[in-house]
């Protein structure tokens, strides 16, 4: 394999199990095997912060991996450094599980302020990595393909800026109102996957 | 790596990890250490709703691992809302391992229709998502290869209906008769086996 | 990706994973955290049969890998029947980490029987589905590569029968003796490494 | 795929899940969901151990893999005794995660000798493996590229010692001293991460 595909390959794995390992986080509820039917819908359906945390942890893996995917396509080499930002990326990729198993646990009680800001501070450690991943694909060695024009990188950065003050707005407003906080979490997702699939020019759309 | 590449091997990541986490559930029996020899043999044996659930599971996610195959072999190229779609048939195979351990767990008690029903509806969800997958392959851009004949895509759709009406029923049977329900799950998963590797024309056989 | 190519990530994938999650089967011994140093020195010294275990499976699963690494590249082609024939291998690789933490669990003990047998069953579990591997390579499409010759095929198949013949050996011998069948199982992994690192001629060692 | 594409494969597949398993070690704290906010954050805090070993053993493993794939591109050939040094060499990365999880149990506690000691050993059997992967790419079959000059496999030689040298320096003082030992294992990761990112010639850094 040539060095782009193997640090795809790399980052494909880990942002896979990263994503895949989330389903541990969700565990069988015991109830008596002689309760009555209706106990274990109610102890399953009870479940639903878990449920809630598992897809939304889901969909930021996979909207990171999207973007990922489409950084390296602009790569035409790999530094060794960008080799170790690739690899705080991952870091902070791989982080996702824990504060996602707490806002499982804690969103639903008095401690909801805590966990959603430890979980949008873990968004933004992971928006602080894509930035640092931009930066060691321009400095020292420029490694962007040259037909990378200067208007699209100003868009990424642009991009990633919202992500800095959505994310930031999200932990301190989750400080005082810890469900606003979340929403803003949920909806910058959903934005970035509807704006991903809908609002592009036909031709970047076909990757 | 080209774009169809990635999306492999990311959905190869997924795929394998879901499968291979099933046995995380199989839990160890605990017997005393001096107990008889017999005893553990027992416990081992009685452990057969999780060795049913194991193999029931990993045979849903290798039929979906074969059925994403041959249909990314069917692809041009790649668009973004395809990569979402994507994901979300990820999504639904990473959440298996919780319906299966929740199956293991109480598929022999009062409560098997709690998760009979339960494991019935992931499998539908996981359905749901391959009709959404061809669907973002089909609009708002055509990406499959112009050698994909009407013929072969309504077939696809009629197997995806197929499968649709089998959980379905397997579903709303299972709450009234779960191991039946639960057997009409087990047909669909050997049935698609025995189908896809024995009545397919020749050519077709060899991928 | 070709076909040959998918199958050996999604293949790679798995061995990978069933032999990564061993590690999770070790636990931290728990001590007093005032515990004398040695304390903690003979409760780690004590994990031996966890050490043991995850050796022995890291080995079983490496060598099902270097010997699946070897066939597939044997082939010429793929056929839907040898993609589930390769399924029923994973699901035989992803079991392992169960009987390992059994037997790390009881060979100590008075149950050792037990779980010796279980583990060489296990073993001989993979055995037998390399068998349909190969056969379903053979029959009804033969998908190798025309330069496999018949006296390769034939000492493949005899490689096979001498694994089949040594795990059942140990599983009936470790009923009375578990430490003689636990032997043979080890004995069989380490003459593999040994036999395919040194008494293969020259030119088939460079693969 | 060839040879030295699968080898990459699978141990991108390790090194990939050996870090991203490392989350699991870190529990989510429990604390009575009446509890005051501020006994929550300081649980989160009271975690600094497990969040510094997480951070240490990613650091390791990712230094492991871009060393592991540099060797890997200075190979013109795979011998069937190199892929078992490379499974050797898998087996000490996928062992990480244990030490890791000791080293933040124990590391506040007076039992931080033993772990510190445990977890240099550790880094240290990775080093050894290194060592014979190194040593089966030279003998009995040469299997680097012809371009490899016999002054870089030097300098190869030259940081494998330091490592041995840094990590056995690590476990002695360790024993006396937890924190420098400790303290030693951290300055050697990031050192490498530092020289290898910024005094490498300009040539050799675009990999």
């Amino acid at each position: 394999m040539n060095n782009l595909a193997r640090i795809e390959a790399y980052s494909d794995g880990v942002f896979a199990i990263a994503a895949t390992l989330l389903i541990l986080e969700i565990r069988v509820p015991a109830v008596g095997i002689h309760a009555p039917v209706r106990e274990l819908w109610r102890a399953l359906a009870d479940l639903w912060p878990s449920y809630l945390a598992f897809v939304l942890s889901f969909g930021i893996i996979l909207v990171a991996w999207v973007n990922h995917h489409h950084a390296i396509r602009r790569l035409s080499k790999v530094s060794t450094a960008l080799l170790y930002a690739n690899g705080l990326l991952l870091l902070t990729v791989t982080f996702i599980p824990f504060p996602t198993a707490l806002l499982a646990k804690y969103v639903t009680t008095d401690l909801a302020p805590v966990v959603v800001v430890f979980y949008a501070g873990a968004s933004l450690m992971c928006n602080a990595a894509f930035r640092v991943w931009f930066a060691a694909a321009q400095r020292p060695v420029y490694l962007l393909k040259p037909e990378v024009g200067k208007e699209q990188i100003e868009r990424i950065w642009a991009q990633m800026n919202a992500g800095t003050l959505g994310y930031t707005t999200a932990a301190i407003l989750g400080w005082w109102l810890p469900f606003i906080g979340l929403g803003i979490v949920i909806a910058l997702t959903m934005l970035w996957i509807v704006m991903s699939t809908q609002h592009r020019p036909e031709k970047e759309n076909l990757i």
